[in-house]
């Protein structure tokens, strides 16, 4: 009881921070989404394909968050896109105070009209916390099992899309697709589900047409 | 800063009960290991293909640690073994109290030797919390990459044992084995590491054989 007490107090300081951090962006056009995923499920490379998808239509940059090392921002920089790592430490998700220092960084950059943010790799802890992005997307592979929707429900219902990669393995699980998009539908029916491989390029133009138009009605629509 | 200060004063004192669980357990002559890994690496296969292999041998029990659902304990007992299902709700842990009620349940049953807990499904923060085990064993499959003992240290730091699972997607993806395994030995240079695939039945027996070792040697081991 004590423990969630505090967490509360926590989660409601975030949420003032996130709410600040939602209002500087859009201040500046910038759309943002939040991804988040069990480490491995292959969020990197979805941002590597999306950024190649998105050259010459819409500018991007990209927050890293990991507990160490800089390896994926340096792999989003690579495709030309900037890339800001934040190493959290035994932090196990990015919050939005780590996401407020790195605006300036951000507005420093030209011309960006939508900032993805690579959460740590945990479907746990990332899903209670606003990092002030637009949308939050889960990603899970084939490879984790069908099941995890049921056994991690708060990401599947915060979240607003849901990519399922690695779909290049189905061939070699026994992970059902129609069995993952129910159990995900369960939990929430609104979710907007992608089928994707980063190896095979499968199921990236449509979410990329997805990402395009959401941000571009985000643009459209009046300011709050 | 403050946040570090609340989490070390609960660490101290899930630390306290953990040493409690553990001479519990000690004192009952029970063998017990922590599984640790990111949701969808294959825990629960393989402590279903352990309960197999140790049949007649050592018997043993199981507490399933998940935020939601007993799916897990329910495959467990398909194979006779007695599983305890711990729903955690929003804790992306198990922690020692959580063990530590779970204990008279696990005191009943006949004639255990041997404690799997499976851990929630979660790379990060499960690393920073003893329960009480005699070791930790983490688990990541082929799926997830060679680079995550780099980027999820804590894990590998705390654990005895490494299982890469899943090795029968090895030829389906770029995950190199040598590469995986100088990563966490680099991070841990005591690591027994095994190369497991419940699907294919292989490093089963290997893992098992390691595991009754330890367990016989911690029997004989003067009490502390």
């Amino acid at each position: 009881m004590h423990d969630i007490l505090i967490e509360e107090g926590v989660l409601a300081k975030n949420d003032g921070i996130a709410g600040e951090n939602r209002e500087m962006l859009r201040g500046r056009g910038i759309y943002s989404i939040n991804m988040v995923s069990s480490p491995g499920s292959g969020k990197t490379s979805i941002i590597e394909k999306t950024a190649g998808l998105l050259d010459g239509l819409l500018r991007l940059a990209v927050i890293e968050g990991d507990i160490e090392t800089d390896l994926d921002a340096e792999r989003i920089r690579r495709h030309g896109v900037p890339a800001k790592q934040i190493t959290t430490g035994r932090a196990c998700h990015l919050d939005a105070h780590h996401v407020h220092h790195a605006l300036p960084w951000l507005f420093e950059q030209d011309g960006i009209r939508l900032l993805i943010i690579e959460n740590v790799g945990n479907m746990v802890c990332p899903a209670e916390y606003d990092l002030g992005e637009e949308m939050k997307v889960a990603v899970m592979s084939v490879a984790e099992g069908d099941d995890k929707p049921l056994k991690y429900p708060a990401l599947f219902s915060a979240s607003q899309a849901l990519i399922i990669n690695k779909t290049d393995l189905l061939p070699y699980t026994d992970f059902n697709m129609h069995r993952a998009r129910e159990n995900a539908l369960r939990i929430n029916p609104e979710l907007k589900v992608f089928e994707t491989s980063c190896t095979k390029g499968t199921g990236l133009q449509e979410w990329c047409g997805f990402l395009l138009s959401s941000a571009g009605a985000a643009a459209k629509a009046p300011v709050k």
